[in-house]
């Protein structure tokens, strides 16, 4: 069964009104690094669900950044799918490479500019208007629907599992439709079935009380020179992580999703295009490169700063040098212990005065192709395109999916609208309009498919 | 033959007004690495020259800071003293550091803060009024004076080459007060005879074309990665720099300077103490931290700059890092020569995406102390402070001796009153109120010494 006329008509029809809402939510800044307008963020977006029709209210913790619950049910439906969004935004900088504001979201050519466009604002206002079409059409969603809308997912959710663990009845849920999903460079659907895991630290090396005239180099420890020596024994030239037991918990794919990998396209060639690169991270060849993004662990420089770095020259030798590190992680590997190995790692290499903080610590996830979620977003992939979506095992990306996937075994799946070369976390961030209108079908067909068919299988 | 009592009464008599003249140049902001406030500063340091007496000039080359030129000449005299100094200052980051604001000089508890009291202000600032004592008591300095008061030295100096060439008769001199000089912790004068050379440069990473998603390190290489890879080849763990052929003109010390340097105090000790370090950098002994700071080459890391480095975290990918570096050079080692040898080592490793940006290329150049000069201010120390100075054979520092050196085959002592935890080129520079009589009195004391004295064995 596919979606009926009527509700097409609608999607169609409204296809401004809904872009100016997601542009209206874009414009309100919400940077949890900064927590500039996440407050206020949050009530708007609890706004916008009564706008549609939805329950909605505020969930609040102590130091934390509100968590938008809402739903809007069926009656009698056996089902429910949790929309998993998250309505903050990561940091603008570098501002002056925006060709216009952050803030000020605007449409040139086609695709509307502006940070959380894509992620996640543009796919959260989606699947709302997606609901309100449903509601204006039919008077009802195929199944039941919450939405957990969340302000912290750019800082590693930190309070996300606390915040489902003191409502474990409100979020209870079959299946998850995950805040974010890509169409690919051919135009072919993505169904992104899996999360890997972050380990976000800050270094801080200080090896002096303050900074010095670069003349006493000859004789005071630098900091900088102390990092670049650890960070080279972090990683080998092949990409490696060489921390002692890092790869204990990491698992070879199993044979059919090895299968479904190697069948599928991966985005890795058009990265190098898309972001100017001569070739693969440390020679990797294109094999080795698509099989890390789905499947490797990485360990990656974020950020780096020490001393003085504005124009022109100055003599100075740096007290501190500051090194902000994500790792990636895969199924099995488990933050916490990885934090304790790196902590070994440091004190056996004699780096015990090197400081970490600890930012985000997340286990990843990964739902089976086989899920009748997973099932249903395939088979609406080729109702709605055309064509055979292409099935990732897992995203490169993060996100707190271990939560519900943990706590309630939900399945869940990543399905969104957002082109390859939307610019998320960087500058000039955006999504093609013409995308916007097949991703809200497409998740339609999804939930009618899911409604119609089998359960889950526990 | 000692000071007469009417000049040291005038200089002791005016040290009021003095250090408010210091105050009074150091608010003028002159940062020449963003030429903030630089032609003020010129035109200030004019004025001061001509409020004393002095017959003074600005002299501009294209792009230049004005080079402020002065003079005060003895009827009859058979010997000239050249007096360099700079206006300019470093830069005042990390502004937050700073207890008072740097362009608002303050007393506090016996010393002056503001960034240039020391360097090179509050020096100038001296030698201008030792010598309007001298006019004021004696109506004529002990032998020529001229000033050369320059406004590019903390970005390399990279016109004064230039200014002199231009100027060459204007500028000849039989000897140089150099600009700075110190008061060791133990309240011993400092002759220092020589200074090292510079190569500072900008390395530029760019492995992007733009920063990208995180979640792409595993796919694409990240410029950081790369230049830790480099940096770590340029140093060994034991201070040793690793880029072939950089010691090839370096060369040991003569027996009778090694004598002098092994019978010397070293700040050494003294600077584990001020900086809070916990040893010698590359774990040096003393013995091979002294050795280092008066006549061994170095690699400083000055900045590092890459991705995000604001508060919290940021899941990035960066599309390029910057690394500012100084390498310090002694006598005979060619700046030029070496920044070929750099290249050529970026290109044999694979570095040829590395873009180097040449900032300041300065040989070294040194004294012997047994010129009739250096002599002058070593029997000058002990007749004003009755103690036997300490005697650097090198400061660890960096300066443009090299320009007169050649030219005049001067001679060139530094001569002060810094105290050795003054904190140049760091926040809160400062002086000691109670060394800057001293220091003038030890000055006007080397000047008599030395017109009285021999003249040059040239």
């Amino acid at each position: 069964m596919t979606l009926a006329p009527a509700l097409k008509e609608y999607i169609h029809d409204n296809q401004d009104r809904f872009l100016r809402d997601i542009a209206r939510l874009a414009a309100q800044p919400s940077v949890s690094a900064t927590k500039d307008g996440v407050e206020e963020c949050a009530l708007l977006v609890k706004k916008m669900i009564e706008e549609i029709g939805g329950k909605a209210q505020l969930l609040r913790l102590d130091g934390a950044a509100p968590l938008v619950y809402g739903e809007v049910m069926r009656s009698g439906a056996a089902k429910t799918v949790l929309f998993y969004n998250h309505y903050d935004v990561q940091p603008v900088e570098p501002l002056e490479l925006w060709k216009s504001p952050p803030f000020k979201p605007e449409i040139r050519d086609g695709r509307m500019y502006g940070r959380g466009v894509s992620d996640d604002k543009g796919h959260l206002v989606a699947r709302l208007k997606l609901i309100e079409s449903y509601l204006k059409v039919n008077g009802e969603p195929p199944c039941n629907i919450k939405f957990c809308f969340e302000g912290e997912e750019e800082v590693g959710s930190g309070h996300l599992d606390e915040y489902v663990a003191k409502n474990s009845e409100l979020f209870k849920s079959d299946a998850v439709l995950w805040e974010y999903g890509r169409i690919d460079a051919e135009g072919r659907p993505v169904v992104s079935l899996g999360v890997k895991g972050m380990m976000y630290m800050e270094l801080v090396v200080r090896t002096l009380n303050q900074d010095a005239h670069s003349m006493y180099a000859a004789a005071l420890p630098n900091p900088v020179w102390r990092l670049v020596k650890l960070l080279n024994m972090i990683k080998d030239e092949h990409e490696r992580i060489l921390i002692p037991g890092w790869y204990e918990r990491v698992k070879a794919l199993a044979g059919d999703e090895l299968k479904v990998l190697k069948e599928e396209p991966s985005e890795a060639q058009d990265l190098l295009t898309t972001y100017g690169a001569k070739g693969f991270a440390g020679g990797l060849s294109f094999e080795e490169a698509r099989m890390a993004l789905v499947s490797g662990p990485t360990a990656n420089i974020a950020g780096i700063l020490g001393g003085y770095t504005g124009p022109g020259s100055k003599t100075v030798l740096p007290a501190e040098v500051r090194c902000k590190m994500d790792f990636r992680l895969v199924p099995e590997q488990d933050p916490d212990e990885l934090y304790a190995r790196f902590s070994d790692f440091l004190s056996s290499n004699g780096f015990s005065d090197v400081k970490v903080e600890r930012m985000t610590m997340e286990p990843a996830a990964r739902t089976s192709y086989t899920s009748p979620w997973a099932q249903a977003a395939i088979r609406a992939a080729g109702q709605v395109f055309g064509v055979k979506p292409v099935i990732e095992i897992s995203s490169p990306g993060t996100g707190p999916l271990y939560v519900f996937a943990r706590r309630y075994n939900s399945d869940a799946v990543d399905l969104g609208f957002a082109p390859p070369d939307d610019a998320i976390h960087a500058p000039n961030e955006n999504i093609r309009l013409d995308y916007l209108e097949k991703g809200m079908v497409w998740m339609g067909q999804t939930l009618e498919n899911y409604a119609a068919g089998p359960g889950r299988k526990d």
